[in-house]
């Protein structure tokens, strides 16, 4: 039975640690800076201790699981203190491998390409595992641990899995910043953003279904001057949107020559 | 009962009619400069003519929904016969009502605020409609019909109207581009565009149950510089990347200071 410490006790090990202690792992430890939030994710473990020390010369893990913040991961690597043996993976979508060159452990990445909330459950099995390992044994472990959570299991090296986590920016938080612009526009005019929700929705699931580049539609993509310079006159007064108006249009016309 | 006569054939044209059909309502004509079109939306139809004649001395109908493009509105307007008791409206979020002034209809707007493929059935009952109208008679008559159809009805005026259309175009066209953006990067890369489905799905869910505003997250929401700089790097050699990276992420960091 693989024994698992958790470093961090963020939503990421919060979701990551109970899914894989209901597949029959055993999380053992659950460590954060901050000992009342390694407690609060243990409470929810059947067998783990809460700890806010790096010391893990004791521990009995086999495989140490770093899911702290991107800032905190460096540092929580120098600082452990753990067995040469034990096996070491990070979930972080924009650190490369190599953070853990310093360390003579065999160690490797567990990245669950997903973005969690501590109080909405997540179906694993849909979430794709990217993951990379120094070594084949470690691959195998890391494989056989993601596919007993999950149906989408990818091997994703450091370089790709950076695109792969800018493309994520792209595809969610960019996309997400133009929904709220959306709603911004339609605050300022007393109009609520519940309307957008059917249009949205739809926007979504041809973009799933066909993909975005079969998908597009709109004024620029229809190259419909009249409107896209009647649009820009809207925005008087509101430089960012004019730009970003601008700039989305002209790179969806450079994309639909 | 209602005789509607449509004067266009294409994807809100499709829907609407087949469902104001399926509402009771009569759909008389269909018309289409193309009679190929038109034909092919009237055989769907109980009893209605296909015509590309802008002719309508003779109808019978009621109330012409006038669902062309916008760049053939104005023409359609000035060119089509009808008797000045016919009641005229149109679909489109960006034509104001004065497009109809020149006419001594009764006339108004009927715009459901949704994107429509031909091949894909869409739930009438969550379309919102926009409604606006030159008169109390006509404005109740519209209420009426779009009532029938959805539980999502409307009063929006012209210049809000073209201000709802204006946020879809950030909402859906604007955001469908970025994961085009996402598609393209993930595409150089050999990465399967799919791998981004869940996170999508879950933004968009997110995007609507807690709004846009509140869900927005990534490294330009963090203010994570070194993230940022090391994404525009990724970037290199696409330049409307970089600009659209750069810009969005200021207007990200300027909405949370």
């Amino acid at each position: 039975m693989l024994k698992i410490s958790s470093l961090g006790a963020g939503n990421v090990a919060w979701h990551l640690t109970q899914n894989l202690e209901q597949k029959g792992c055993i999380i053992d430890e659950v460590y954060s800076r901050n000992l009342a939030h390694a407690r609060m994710l243990a409470q929810q473990l059947g067998h783990a201790t809460a700890t806010d020390s790096l010391d893990f010369w004791a521990s009995e893990a086999d495989l140490f699981i770093l899911a702290v913040t991107d800032d905190a991961l460096e540092e929580v690597i120098r600082s452990m203190k753990v067995s040469p043996s034990a096996i070491l993976v990070h979930t972080s979508g924009s650190q490369s491998m190599g953070v853990f060159d310093a360390l003579p452990n065999p160690h490797g990445v567990f990245y669950p390409l997903q973005t969690f909330s501590k109080n909405k459950p997540i179906d694993f099995s849909e979430v794709p595992f990217c993951l990379e390992a120094s070594d084949e044994d470690t691959f195998a472990l890391l494989y056989q641990m993601a596919t007993v959570l999950s149906t989408k299991v990818y091997t994703v090296d450091s370089e790709q899995r950076k695109k792969l986590h800018l493309a994520a920016v792209f595809a969610c938080n960019f996309s997400n910043h133009l929904m709220a612009l959306a709603e911004v526009i339609l605050h300022r005019e007393n109009l609520d953003f519940d309307m957008l929700r059917p249009l949205i929705k739809e926007t979504m699931e041809k973009a799933l279904s066909i993909k975005p580049q079969e998908a597009q539609t709109g004024p620029a993509y229809r190259n419909d001057r009249q409107i896209m310079e009647a649009h820009i006159r809207l925005l008087a007064g509101h430089p960012f949107e004019q730009e970003i108006y601008r700039l989305i249009s002209q790179s969806i016309s450079a994309m639909y020559p």
